[in-house]
């Protein structure tokens, strides 16, 4: 055993502070660009990735003190996910309190503000709560948590309101905090709301890694339908005000949870009337669709009051995306397929659900 | 720009997998132990350090891959906190998503399971849920949330039960998911109140730093006791089905929020009857009660139901609150010192609860 440094006492126990621990990173400067540094005196190569950069990544710059920094920008406002890589190690900004809750390693998110502030931070309005809810999932075998957001107003005394319900899914990697810590969607519903743009509704957030990150994922989706269907829905039925006929409930997601939310919403008509798709993991899904349809579009066109797809021109899966759209019009699958600048991250997903929330239920 | 290695991409946007996310870390053995690994080929020396072992570290040894590990443990069941030390760069472990979340800097988290489940972990009962309630504060000047614990059966339908409320307050660099997310206090109070051992209450966690964490933090507890007062509390009790009177509300914190409760408690007698300190960061403590008792006792015997102080004997605060006690012996006030083994560590604040709980509003 070896006596800790003061900073690493500090950086357990909090009580002291040393030279590493008066380094600020990122510091966000008021016209959006932002400095991030980190102290590493022996490294050789420190390198910045953000996932606004798309695959590419900003080299460092040491001082002679051995600090490394490298200022970037402007930033679209909101949460951004980064890492440092040094001398080949991937890590989050060890000075940084901000981390992304992942289902396997961990980043760093840095907030850019708006001014005013954009419709996915905090802004002077009522604000909603998300609530933590745990409960034993049979199907699944373990306990686990998943979020519920209910609407400013939804716990005032002597409300009986009930509220239609979105079931909205993360990507992969994720977890259940990832649409209301980084996909901020309790703050954009809040000012959706506030504003009269989206009706009040409560949102689900559940954790879409029914099996471990590292298993056999075959079975991942069926067994979220059956979590979704068997156990989520029943207990939110139970434990919320909602309306709960299929006319007032919707499946979306990003990614993983874009094919998942596609697949399930299409799969269980007679529950979902508001299907959407972000950045959808397009993996056999256009496949899927035009088998399930047998050449008949009312299947979806007499049941559906939503079909929405958005992706970003500069994701590798705008393609596949696209393709599907064009798939779909030739069926003769009403749909709206909407294609915009972004890439594969939460600062599009973000957009995405401004643009969808307010098609829903109205 | 440079382009970045599949790794990082990964890191950032999760699709594929290379051999930095294989590795495997923390990896938690059967008998208690656990194997901790990171993957840093140009480092000279690499430490592990935990808030278990004391303000020491232990030096970790590097395989022909790259690879550095130590294996230490048994340890106690329940969530503990470690860093690495990658040649004086303190970071979190790379690969494991478990991140204590902080007012400043990062720290990971190691989950030792208990044989049958300890108090504060997962055991088959009713759980309650946390609710995250985000409003503007007046009184700090910005827009923050606090945490809200409410028992099973709070949502029953047609429930109309009151109930007495806790509020608990987190240490220095901690925020308000601290109490849910390692101190596991839900999961406690579920397992207490599943045991007949705790009356079912409502927890509340707020965020106790008041001013920023750097700022000058003179002010911080004047702050946070009118945040409480003003704010916190009577929004709570709008809020949710809460007893009102002081008989049925309680004041708990550890470290810098042992201060702020036992402070703000003594100094609103009329608001709580249960006051309870917690390895307590003792600065000018004593004096503050000395001083406010001015040699009568019966201000404080006569209103409180309990005051309590639990503090580990390894605890760099133990003599200060060891002297604490003994002091108010010598002045006639009823209290409870517990002094059991332990370190400044969340480990030993589970424990606290569990000990403390079962005596409040009974």
């Amino acid at each position: 055993m070896k006596p800790l440094t003061a900073g690493f006492v500090f950086m357990l126990a909090a009580f002291t502070v040393e030279a590493q621990d008066r380094i600020i990173s990122p510091e966000v400067h008021a016209d959006g660009t932002a400095t991030f540094r980190i102290e590493a005196p022996k490294a050789t190569e420190v390198l910045l990735a953000g996932d606004w950069m798309g695959g590419e990544s900003k080299p460092m710059v040491r001082d002679d003190q051995g600090v490394w920094s490298v200022t970037v920008g402007p930033l679209n406002p909101g949460l951004a996910i980064y890492m440092f890589d040094v001398d080949g190690m991937k890590i989050v900004d060890p000075v940084n309190p901000l981390v992304k809750l992942r289902a396997h390693t961990a980043a760093s998110l840095v907030d850019i503000p708006g001014n005013p502030p954009s419709l996915w931070q905090v802004r002077d309005v009522p604000h909603g709560e998300v609530a933590i809810v745990r409960a034993k999932s049979e199907v699944l075998g373990d306990t686990r948590a998943y979020r519920v957001y209910t609407p400013p107003g939804y716990y005032e005394q002597e409300s009986t309101k009930n509220y239609p319900v979105l079931y909205l899914l993360h990507g992969n990697n994720g977890t259940e905090a990832d649409w209301s810590e980084i996909g901020s969607a309790n703050l954009i519903m809040d000012n959706l709301i506030a504003e009269g743009l989206a009706e009040p509704m409560i949102v689900v957030m559940p954790w879409c890694h029914a099996v471990p990150y590292f298993a056999d994922r075959t079975n991942n989706l069926n067994l979220m339908e059956r979590y979704l269907l068997e156990e989520v829905i029943p207990q939110v039925e139970k434990r919320f005000r909602v309306q709960s006929d299929r006319q007032h409930r919707a499946i979306i997601g990003f990614s993983m949870g874009g094919r998942q939310s596609t697949v399930i919403g299409i799969r269980n008509l007679d529950r979902f009337a508001y299907i959407g798709g972000m950045s959808t993991y397009p993996n056999g899904l256009e496949e899927y669709i035009v088998a399930m349809l047998d050449g008949n579009p009312e299947k979806l066109n007499s049941q559906l009051e939503l079909l929405w797809f958005g992706c970003g021109r500069q994701d590798k899966f705008f393609d596949k995306n696209e393709e599907l759209s064009t798939t779909l019009s030739k069926l003769g699958v009403n749909h709206t397929f909407y294609p915009t600048e972004g890439l594969h991250i939460y600062d599009l997903w973000r957009k995405h659900l401004v643009e969808v929330a307010p098609k829903l239920f109205r």
